[in-house]
């Protein structure tokens, strides 16, 4: 099956906002074995969308629409796709009550305008939009083809194209309407190349459901995805592949889904409740910052330690001078100091430190910019590394932060530190 | 003029990358006054690519294309463009030197794929790029329309764009080549409207410099924008202009261009010879590390606390427990005592202390969600003030940290804190 996407909105091609659902339908269809040969972006101009809309449904099987649905003058998709695929329009009673009702609810009265928004092309199916005002349609055309109009805000399209355009376009395809089942595995301690090597016949095999691995700063993410009628169909046959993986690389996967690293490693802490400092000197605050992303971060984290000059590094945290004097800053025998004055000042079970180079400036031959440090405490363990890391200082400061929190999920995992 | 923008990539139809380029270049010919009514994008597939631009050549004056100018067998872009403006390739053989010595400086031997990156339109102009090895190109075409090509990485693309394409299309719309000059004003502490009703006369008389605001988390930009045959002389039809605003409304303007309101505080810090602090609760570390994100932020920052506890607060920072008691955790009372207590603790000159229920959960009647309080201390000034922020957790963090450093720089300007 061949599905164009279609973008309508004088707003995209001034460039006032980025178009966002391009990406995300193409990524969908793409998931969904459709192909998608064109992407076209036009204004809220009659003659020119209807031209964009007669050659796209002219050249493939199902065009997906979003944008210029809106109760406004300028929103003309609606009308458009309706003529295009020589449908008249009819008032909706349902959909015109519901308008009048929410309305209502606001004490406001509905222009004729907004009563637009209650036509429906004759034998459309009216996709309900629980985030907004305007219904999705899919309008059948000649030749068993199909029109589908999604709204533009992306908080509205996506969980209308998920639970009502998937099945439909599942069911077009064939057989019965599946839906798309994803999950997503998120590795820690692991580069992409070397997952990819230990799962190596797993991804060639390709079969249902497929594995796709994706690179992220400091991490890598696999995703998993099937075709099934219902979510927990695809999960039963993705399990015992996540199983499998599970079984070969399960030690560095952090979480699923949309977990983040904070999120897990702030789980792990209050599982097992620990309480977690942090002793900052490059990071500046990030790594506290990340563990209080969370909510609910508070049963975990009281105290961080912001250190970012060898006087601060002294009075919060107890550093000797001299150790500062003779082994620098950015050094294990220092961050081993500032953790273990962290862990007794916060009175917590883990404290992680962190001093490197961060640049663009500060680099030397010795320790060049990238250069990180970083040392974990606990009651009878103290650990350090040292790290070169690339990239600008931003990306240095983030990986900082990353490896600092794989360092604790290690800790408390009882894994090699 | 009429501009067509078509972008050539497999990888955009799948979704793998988002088409950031597609709203720069829609922003830029909008600055420039050039109509963009249509933007496509299809894969490299030959057939497709020449009759997308096929179609594009005949109903714009100018095509303007990215991606598909790489080495390999896929990029397809260069011949697509020459056989619809029908140009015959040839080798230049400065490029292909170039090439050469590009691969020979790196010990690699070039392959004769590589070699077609030589290959340019009879006619064309070619664009150096100082960023990849894909030059970009200009073609000709019949009726005086053109092609213009682009290599695909934004990194690539925005200077070859500003510095190359700018200067001919403003040539093509009759008269010199202009480049487009703009200048942005960075506000804080005033809200959109509030700007717009204060400039209301300015922004509507529309001349040239156009005048655009845009908001944005917590701040607002303003955008002036000229046509000029050197940055010189638009910065000089700019200058009044914003001599004009700044009489009115200039104590709001933190900075210009890319400059960041932590920047701005830093350099107002450094300027004066002081050092700042920071104690947080709710914002857990965000405040210093916005601080510190700026590179040489070591002359104005030594020491952040991150207190997320109430013990935190009174063992770090001496908040008193009766306070604690009497108040909350979020009160003016608290924020005082922290920001005062940091102030010490770290022997700077000036403190900022936030203590807020970023949520989603920790509200009530009396102190819902984004309730938060700020305290600054000096050394014979403490002022703290309540607001009530909105939005996520995040959005609620971001917008404690800026109103954080927008008091900061009040403070330090002698403003009204």
């Amino acid at each position: 099956m061949k599905a164009e996407l279609v973008f309508v909105g004088t707003e995209l091609l001034l460039g006032e906002i980025l178009n966002t659902n391009a990406q995300y339908l193409s990524e969908q269809l793409a998931l969904l074995g459709i192909d998608v040969y064109y992407q076209q972006v036009v204004g809220d101009n009659y003659d020119r969308a209807r031209a964009v809309f007669k050659q796209a449904l002219e050249r493939s099987d199902v065009v997906i629409a979003s944008g210029g649905l809106g109760p406004t003058m300028d929103d003309i998709t609606r009308e458009v796709a309706a003529e295009v695929a020589g449908l008249p329009l009819e008032l909706d009673r349902t959909i015109e009550a519901e308008l009048r009702a929410w309305f209502a609810r606001r004490g406001r009265e509905m222009s004729e305008n907004n009563a637009r928004q209650a036509l429906v092309p004759r034998g459309a199916t009216v996709l309900p939009n629980d985030r907004g005002t305007a219904p999705g349609l899919i309008l059948p055309a000649s030749q068993g083809k199909a029109i589908i109009l999604l709204p533009g805000p992306p908080i509205e399209l996506r969980p209308m194209f998920e639970r009502q355009v998937v099945p439909f376009l599942t069911a077009r395809m064939g057989g019965a309407p599946l839906s798309l089942v994803t999950r997503t595995l998120r590795f820690i301690d692991i580069g992409e190349s070397q997952l990819e090597d230990a799962l190596k016949d797993l991804i060639a095999s390709q079969g249902d459901p497929s594995i796709a691995p994706y690179a992220k700063t400091g991490e890598v993410h696999l995703r998993l995805a099937t075709k099934a009628a219902t979510s927990e169909e695809g999960l039963a046959r993705i399990a015992p592949v996540e199983q499998a993986i599970r079984d070969r690389v399960g030690r560095h996967i952090y979480g699923t889904n949309n977990t983040s690293l904070e999120q897990a490693v702030g789980e792990l802490l209050k599982e097992r409740g620990l309480k977690a400092t942090t002793a900052e000197s490059c990071t500046g605050g990030l790594i506290a910052k990340r563990l209080t992303d969370v909510p609910g971060s508070s049963a975990c984290f009281d105290f961080g330690f912001v250190t970012y000059s060898n006087d601060a590094k002294m009075k919060l945290l107890g550093v000797p001078a001299e150790t500062l004097a003779q082994h620098g800053a950015v050094s294990e025998e220092v961050v081993a100091a500032m953790a273990a004055g962290a862990l007794a000042a916060a009175g917590a079970d883990v404290a992680v430190a962190v001093s490197g180079i961060a640049g663009p400036d500060g680099g030397t031959t010795e320790k060049p910019v990238g250069t990180v440090c970083i040392g974990l405490a606990a009651k009878d363990h103290i650990t350090t590394r040292t790290l070169q890391l690339w990239g600008s200082r931003q990306d240095i400061r983030d990986r900082t932060a990353t490896h600092a929190l794989a360092m604790i999920r290690r800790y408390v995992l009882g894994h090699h530190v």
